[in-house]
């Protein structure tokens, strides 16, 4: 059997294709390399069960084309779909942004699996969906969804989609809301910008708000972790929700994270913090991620949030810096 | 000041063209007449402040061209979308009827407004947003939200774009939850349904489902007057999110719907039920709506919704039998 990866040469899905293929599975990503890099799965390429092909989801005429040969050849039997726009700023900034990268993906690849009559989805959506609640506990029930950022708005509008189809034809589906995840190959976040700012003025840090942001950090190996924990279970109800995130109330302040950026890559720079409590448009200042429900299936974070951003700088630094 | 209508020329729109040119407002009405008739507008076809005009809305190009010399002429001050897929069973056999004609008219609208710096918005919605919570109240704060139809997903999708929309240009939108509106022009549902069988079969009544469906209607002269008044109140929150309909837990089973229209319309008639409480994919059996929040406001439905079935059973019946 095959596993189908959209976004496949993504930070989060590079540690998810590793797994895979330790198991023997015949993994075939699926990237247009708008921010995913091919460099990002090198380790696989000389794997021959790997498989990376580049398409533009956005394009269901692509989508279709591309897929033709490989799925006559491999029966995938359920599809990862990690393929969305990731810079949240982006999408504020112009509204086709997230609707082509995170929503049409999601429409055509749910399109193309009912062709294929493809019944198992997994999807990497997001703690963005849920919007400002201020500091109240989020569960997977959590109501109403009313994003802040077009990211948010189209990472929920994706799980509508699924929502819908799993009364249609889907058979399996899982949402798994995601929250901030660090580690390597990073390719976007506030630890990878501190560490870019400090190699451009190695004296100096500006950080974006006051410092005052309180946000919980999980590393992508344990996201991993948990999302092919996950994967192995049974359920009575088609459609799963689970949020993913470090332990209940865990977190870190921005400006905690400043200051370890600083003390891990260049001890001799000044931080210089911001106004307000907002970094940019659609940023949630302080929420609390309930991952009870997962924990349930006896799955818990190894690191706290503080010990994740310690262990991505160091991954991050050792990229730039060896 | 001018009032943009999308859907202008559907059922819902028309009796609110109605109210804004009875209060002398500019009305400028757009519809693709994919599913509205110029025919539902006819009786505003004289009033000069009123101006529809034929534009694909699921096309920006379009839109923005079809708008231009209009919005010169007068000050758009704020947009009524009421543009949408209103066919749940065509949208769960063809996927791209709600991306089209709910979603992307969404997106599109939105766009413009930016682009016009059009700061307030009001936007149809709909139950169907809920997915199925069994027998729970469903108050506009319930989550999860995990519809069920294509329909209700590109809803909530719409939803979504509004709500991030607000964080970003929108300085007022409001977001009305409809229950099962009836009334004239009746374009679709379970009325004109059963009416339009019984003119062809006037001796039998085939009923898709057992007819222990549980829904609650509500008049669309009460629904638009619900509308209006929410229209007057001024909000701290830049965002509100209205149920609107019939009494808490009032409602109607479809068996009572189908006798009442056998009596008041073909009283020989037999009626013949089929198998299952769900009519269709994506119809929801069974719910319980909270409309505590508008009702603060000061608006309460005068017709429960047997009351209101009656009233738009002799309503279509007179247009259909005259």
């Amino acid at each position: 059997m095959a596993v189908l990866i959209t976004g496949g040469a993504g930070f989060v899905s590079a540690n998810l294709i590793q797994k895979f293929l330790d198991d023997h599975k015949v993994v075939i990503a699926l990237d247009n390399f708008s921010r995913g890099l091919r460099e990002n799965v090198d380790f696989a390429s000389n794997n021959k069960n790997f498989h990376l092909i580049e398409c533009d989801l956005s394009n269901y005429v692509d989508l279709e084309l591309k897929l033709e040969a490989i799925s006559d050849l491999h029966k995938i039997e359920e599809v990862w779909h990690l393929a969305a726009n990731s810079d949240i700023p982006a999408g504020v900034k112009n509204m086709d942004v997230d609707l082509k990268d995170t929503f049409m993906t999601t429409f055509n690849i749910l399109k193309w699996m009912r062709s294929k009559a493809i019944g198992v989805i997994y999807f990497a959506s997001s703690s963005a969906v849920y919007g400002d609640h201020g500091s109240d506990m989020l569960t997977e029930n959590t109501g109403p969804l009313l994003p802040i950022s077009n990211y948010g708005a189209m990472k929920l509008a994706s799980e509508a989609q699924i929502s819908a189809a799993t009364e249609s034809f889907l058979t399996k589906a899982t949402i798994f809301r995601f929250p901030n995840v660090v580690g390597v190959p990073a390719t976007h976040g506030v630890i990878l910008d501190f560490i870019l700012k400090l190699i451009e003025t190695p004296n100096k840090l500006v950080v974006l708000g006051d410092g005052t942001q309180f946000k919980s950090y999980l590393h992508v190996s344990e996201l991993v972790n948990a999302m092919l924990l996950v994967r192995t279970k049974f359920f009575d109800q088609k459609l799963q929700v689970f949020n993913i995130g470090p332990e209940n109330e865990d977190g870190i302040y921005v400006k905690t994270i400043a200051e370890e950026v600083v003390a891990l890559v260049s001890p001799s720079a000044e931080i210089e913090f911001g106004k307000g409590n907002k970094g940019w448009i659609g940023d949630i200042p302080k929420f609390q991620y309930s991952i009870d429900k997962i924990k349930q299936l006896g799955w818990s974070p190894l690191l706290n949030s503080h010990q994740t951003v310690v262990k991505a700088i160091l991954e991050i630094k050792q990229k730039y810096f060896k």
